[in-house]
């Protein structure tokens, strides 16, 4: 037998904290970006693998490169189709780059701009993920407040001008307008080209994020950033996680080729995998159109079905909004409430969220609230759920001291 | 109209010089991990694929995360039993993760282990896309001779001797032991019960890169360094790029689960595809133990027709091996032959080819060898791709002087 092999010395400085064992999914889940199960659409993809695998299935002996590259071609053109009608966005197959999610697009844009030390501008609430990558690399991140409508560009304006007498120039300026992740907001046209003006009167690009926006109720949305500045200083990146099924793992980047250019030789991994393109290509060209307003209605109804049980179970402990779209709601709680003592009590009796914190710049700002993410559970899981959610907060934090018109004080 | 935005001031340092546009592939292509399109199993991929999404594609919705995050659980149970047989790796299937291909796997490691200025071992000749990514990391790099059963441990242990007199403790060995890249070299038993003795006793730990080692045309090779030492200061890790399909992106690590837990609070991606690697294990549980024999016997014979081609081509002007498996045969040219500039003029001729220098640390010895991959073409793209290559040589450097018993002076 081999004796133990002690490797802590050579881990690199800054390595996280080992994984814990997986335990399976928590009883009442409201965290991730997980879909409604029942809406996916399995026989479709089963049509679409067969017909896509037996057309082309030879392709993949050679790393899918007979699309070159920047991956599968009648997926690059399919989304260059939708992203025209959908989001005003006119661009050529060759300037949108497959990526394994939008998490791979996050890591290449940073990859791209951002080095230890460097500064980036942030919606001060904002997705947890690209905080914990940009804190990885030793970035500089400062968070701008949101009203109803997104980033509040008075603030903006006045960081920007702070910055610029302090010789900092921020790389960029990371947004999600288009439901923002958590508060729902859509920024609308006006002040996206406001800010468009801002970014480029202080050199700093836009990072624009629209990984929620197929997910509007109303299937109407303002044309996106990148269509309004014609593309000069945005980066553009998207997904088929919400809009399809998360663990397709396929996203994209939409740049100019001169910026899309630089971060293809960034992308060092082979290519995405081509199976997933291959199929949500075949997918999307019959059944994307139809498909997502099908999804858009369940998961509406799933919302409501999440606020009824807040006001029922929390009454007026709970503050939260009617999001316009999307997979999650931002919830208030009274100021007495740390969320993620709660997150952590509600852990132990099978409700998982995500403490506000985790989702903010402002820790003080975003320690009474929370997300609650919908899409997954079942209208009675919501339901159950929040019950238990408000029975742990309770007992932790002496609110809500009505639920379901009963005093439970 | 928006101005156009000035992008490079932003940039972050190093960052590599931009792609250039896909021009498709080149006609004769002896580059890159591409496979044998004829035995692509498609019919077998599109059942496999139409039976699991029909039974679990719902899981898709949640990320695949029924299986955790350590990837697809069938799959994991296939490899531990596979690495079992053929590897002699007694490993469960939570000692396994699944990557985006093995250069997923490269990267976690690298994560782990390198930071900027830290020292690691190659073997002299090694895959140019791991020397690639650690200059990248800024790593110091060096490279150990090779003989025909691999690494050198005489100048291994020199230079571990030489590092710890200079208080320098290397963080990593990384070998390609099983059809080394680029040489086909296997590495016997006692030399891999050697090297993990040298390693042991100066504490540094040993990458084994084992994406070839099913195909062997004997079927038979020895059992693993991770086997050998019992998991005991080794990461495995491989791939089923080379035994199914590149495309696919599916590689894995295996390693205790103190080390692998680490690593998987590396891998922040949000989980690899899951439905190929769902298609996978359905393929392989099946298909597997049939595939591979007959997928080695046609890379085998396209050796033969290379070695071949060479020799009628290049007639003594061209040394090389007769390795015992793999995708890929290393070639000395005369001295005279300086293989970047070759790959070049090549290119301009429509044949790709790795330029030696890429795949070794040691630029000069390199020089005038290079390395041609023989899975992708067909036997008569082989020959006319040699006879081109040749002509091309000639024309640049004057060598080979006789082609197919013909004086070309």
């Amino acid at each position: 037998m081999t004796a133990p092999f002690d490797f802590a010395p050579l881990l690199a400085p800054g390595t996280p904290a080992p994984a814990v064992k997986w335990t399976g999914f928590p009883t009442y889940n409201f965290i991730g970006g997980h879909n409604d199960p029942k809406h996916l659409p399995v026989e479709a993809l089963i049509e679409a693998a067969t017909a896509v695998l037996r057309r082309e299935g030879v392709t993949l002996a050679t790393y899918g490169l007979n699309s070159g590259p920047l991956g599968y071609r009648p997926l690059r053109e399919f989304l260059a189709g939708k992203l025209k009608g959908h989001a005003g966005i006119e661009c050529s197959a060759d300037e949108i780059l497959i990526t394994s999610g939008s998490m791979q697009g996050l890591e290449l844009v940073n990859s791209l701009l951002v080095t230890k030390g460097d500064t980036v501008l942030v919606e001060q609430e904002t997705y947890g993920g690209a905080l914990t990558k940009l804190a990885r690399l030793g970035a500089k991140v400062i968070g701008i407040p949101l009203d109803e409508e997104g980033l509040r560009l008075d603030v903006l304006k006045q960081k920007l001008e702070e910055l610029k007498h302090n010789d900092v120039k921020p790389k960029y300026i990371y947004t999600i307008p288009t439901v923002q992740n958590p508060t729902g907001a859509i920024m609308g046209e006006a002040r996206r080209r406001e800010l468009i003006k801002l970014a480029a009167e202080y050199g700093v690009m836009i990072f624009e994020d629209e990984c929620y926006s197929d997910l509007v109720w109303s299937g109407e949305r303002p044309k996106s950033i990148y269509a309004l500045a014609g593309g000069e200083g945005v980066i553009h990146i998207g997904s088929f996680s919400k809009s399809i099924a998360p663990a397709l793992r396929v996203g994209y980047i939409v740049a100019k080729w001169d910026v899309l250019a630089r971060i293809l030789a960034l992308k060092q991994d082979a290519g995405s995998g081509a199976l997933e393109q291959m199929v949500l290509a075949e997918f999307c060209s019959r059944h994307f159109a139809a498909h997502v307003p099908k999804l858009s209605k369940a998961l509406h109804a799933k919302l409501q079905t999440l606020r009824e049980a807040l006001a029922e179970q929390f009454g007026t402990s709970a503050e939260f909004g009617n999001p316009p779209g999307g997979i999650y709601l931002w919830i208030k709680l009274p100021d007495t409430v740390d969320t993620v003592k709660l997150a952590q009590a509600a852990q132990a009796a099978g409700v998982s969220i995500n403490p506000g914190p985790e989702w903010s710049t402002d820790k003080d700002y975003a320690r009474c609230r929370l997300r609650l993410c919908f899409a997954n559970p079942e209208p009675e899981t919501i339901r159950k759920g929040v019950e238990v959610l408000a029975e742990v907060c309770r007992r932790e934090f002496g609110v809500p001291v009505r639920s379901s018109n009963v005093d439970k004080r």
